[in-house]
């Protein structure tokens, strides 16, 4: 009875592993169709990245020619190995990494270099016998040291590479002393090859489609305020708009951008301390006030954090009563949608670097408005609803009211940025592309009377709801 | 009348000259001092960091045992230098980290000495001229699609130093092996030297006072929850009591807490990434569930988002009238401080690994004040107040009742993990330290009725600003 049961198990073992052989070619084709279209995606995302893949692969044929030629290589011989290494290791993405690294690299292999050599001396002098001991023992204190020392807050953010070279180099160059009695003239031959693979590095990632590190950071501290100001849009057009279909599906993307601000610190610092190592380019000179536009990221970033405990309002139960809702509305809208005008001239003033004095005269609008919503909500309107019904409209209200005042700022940190860096007294806004103005900010802006939303208060009871979703569409 | 002038000039450059050179011991003095200083506070900060240094002496001394002894120098000659900077470059601070970048470094030089070997054989089929030309041109398409590999995200976090190693083993195989016959020889020899340097970091990592990536997410994941807990209870203390000097300096500490972990999201992420290399140890096995936390550290975030939106009310000008202050004190009071309690239990549970069914109280009474408080505000207690007194408390009630919600749900996250891992069902409480329990949470536990807090409503309009402060000093 058990021979027909195993050769039909048999057949079905079999017929199994026929099938996963028969589906390998499937999985294979998707596995590579996923991976195309991830390098897709990718390379689209940012098409910089091939370049840089480029600039990678030419500088490591370029050393590598080191090795080709008979000359060069009499010179340096197996050495040349190092050059290589250091392109490897060292060529990173923006010009202020690379930089940084290189100098780390070669600044470490120099001092290393060096003290191995001072090390190996004083080693020798003590006997065949004491030389291992005392090699071993300065290696140990050496490496110690300077582990030690990476733990240090400040070293870690900009010495962090050299000190591991540091450590390499001397542990490198006083042990292979040992063996090695010409170590003279091996450090020299691992500084002067670490120096031309660094400098291949150099140039190349200067000189061929540069990405600059201080360009990133300033056009990424742009993009993070025009998030803002898309925020406050959506948020208006969501929040007092009866909802529709087409538009909330954009607004709710631009209500979720900030989330992209709320973690940034880590990398803002990054892309400071890169930039901080390139030398002047284009538009930025060598000492770019660089901790300025830090200073602008974490006011960005305190503001993401108010709206994301407004967005949270959005999303809870406890809606407020419409009767209020449409009270504040029309001052609220103004609000929002003049610091996000405010937000987005000065967008276009940091990315063109010229002056942009009409963000003042929005930020003066909008905190005209939030007095305006102030004494509005100290008359006496109030008396026949009840609290719980106004617990989230003032709540938004209230958040408002501190990004508002977070707005302005982020314009007066961006306006001493202007003042430093000294920006084009050209008007921003003649350079502005066309934006989607409501006719409210075209009112205000032919008055150019910073105090023109005080008129607004009258038509605050009447008829609404819709109006202002009229305005900024 | 030149010369007394110019005699002066040069006593006078002279006289500063002596004065520098006076002051250099001085200056030096100081600066010894100032690192002196730094030193002792990163070894304070955290002890195991010296002990990790001396590792790394230890790891650097062992390796370079190779080349003292003439047998085992023998066997790898020059090589041997590969193992003293696998050490330099894999021994890191965690386990996690070390292995991983171990494990990195060696399945890369495996696959890129291989396909090196592969390469230098194709090459050498071409004939003189041809080599260096295929040579150059595959370490050129490697190089390129590699470093274009690095910019996935997927591979970005966990892969990001192996493939580093392959760009760096490959071009140094494929290249050398042009002046070096024996280039299966040399890849074999990289290959062992590199495999002795990363199983020495392994294991003095492991062995040898080991820190776990994995506990130290755990553990800071309850500090975490701790911190917020603590922002809790102070911003009672400062919101609701009228301030006293000694006090409110604690309290001032206690309401910062919260901003490291605003930007804890990378290093959270690193330490999970690092823990899932590290096998099993202690309570914690191979395949622990690691997202569980960054799950917890996401809603801790977000409370701490809320927490400086609530943080910022406390430093704006407008102050809400006293009597409405007052009037929603005592269940503002409850919730925060049951929502502390519910956080600290949950600390204690995590900690101890054990189940505290203690916090479901806490969050349970936390509710029931929030129910209370709701149906408060919905009372007609109201109508005589202008509503500009009512932004305040309102905003701070509001976003208490979003934190209490926040609380819920990083204590549901926590009841998830205790599942998930099977924490013991001994009681977390017994194994609690002693913490200042107000008499009120002390009431709640007697009668251990979840809704006991209603009973509080009564009171809520009579004599009060000094009652909750003695509730919880």
């Amino acid at each position: 009875m058990e021979s027909p049961n195993t050769n039909q198990e048999k057949a079905g073992v079999l017929g199994r592993a026929w099938e996963h052989v028969k589906a390998l070619p499937e999985v294979l084709r998707k596995k590579v169709w996923g991976i195309c279209k991830m390098s897709k995606e990718v390379a689209q995302d940012d098409p910089r990245r091939v370049i840089h893949s480029l600039k990678v692969g030419l500088a490591i044929s370029l050393v590598s020619l080191f090795y080709y030629y008979q000359p060069l290589y009499e010179n340096f011989g197996l050495s040349a190995m190092w050059a290589v290494m250091t392109v490897v290791v060292v060529f990173e993405y923006t010009v202020g990494a690379t930089l940084g690294k290189g100098l780390n690299r070669t600044m470490a292999t120099l001092a290393a270099g060096a003290l191995g050599v001072g090390a190996h001396y004083l080693a020798s002098l003590s006997g065949e016998t004491g030389e291992p001991i005392l090699i071993g023992f300065f290696v140990f204190v050496q490496a110690a040291i300077a582990s030690f020392i990476r733990f240090f807050p400040k070293v870690k953010t900009r010495y962090d590479y050299g000190i591991l070279v540091f450590i390499l180099t001397f542990s490198l160059i006083s042990v292979s002393g040992f063996r090695d009695d010409e170590v003279l003239e091996m450090a020299h031959k691992r500084l002067s090859t670490i120096f031309i693979g660094g400098s291949a590095c150099v140039m190349i990632s200067i000189f061929v489609c540069p990405v600059w590190a201080g360009e990133e950071f300033h056009y990424s501290i742009a993009e993070k305020l025009e998030i803002l100001g898309d925020f406050l849009e959506a948020f208006v057009d969501e929040y007092f708009t009866t909802s529709k279909e087409g538009d909330s599906k954009d607004n709710k993307s631009f209500l979720e951008g900030h989330k992209s601000i709320l973690n940034s610190k880590s990398s803002e610092e990054a892309l400071a301390n890169f930039a901080r190592w390139e030398p002047g380019h284009g538009k930025f000179k060598f000492r770019h006030p660089w901790s300025q536009y830090l200073k602008i990221g974490a006011l960005s970033r305190q503001c993401a954090y108010r709206m994301e405990a407004l967005k949270e309002l959005l999303n809870s139960n406890t809606q407020g009563s419409p009767e209020i809702h449409c009270t504040i509305q029309e001052l609220c809208s103004e609000m929002s949608l003049e610091s996000s005008k405010a937000l987005k001239k000065l967008v276009v003033s940091i990315r063109t670097m010229t002056m942009a004095s009409s963000a003042d005269i929005h930020i003066a609008n909008s905190k005209a408005a939030l007095k305006s919503l102030k004494s509005l909500l100290q008359s006496n309107l109030w008396k026949e609803t009840d609290l719980f019904s106004l617990v989230q409209p003032v709540t938004v209200a209230s958040l408002l009211i501190d990004i508002v005042e977070c707005t302005e700022e982020i314009a007066d940190s961006v306006n001493v940025l202007a003042s430093i860096v000294d920006f084009d007294v050209e008007d921003a806004d003649e350079k502005s592309p066309k934006t989607s103005q409501s006719p409210n900010s075209e009112c205000a802006k032919n008055d150019n009377n910073p105090h023109v939303v005080i008129l607004i208060e009258e038509p605050v009871l009447s008829d609404c709801g819709k109006t202002t979703s009229d305005q900024h569409k």
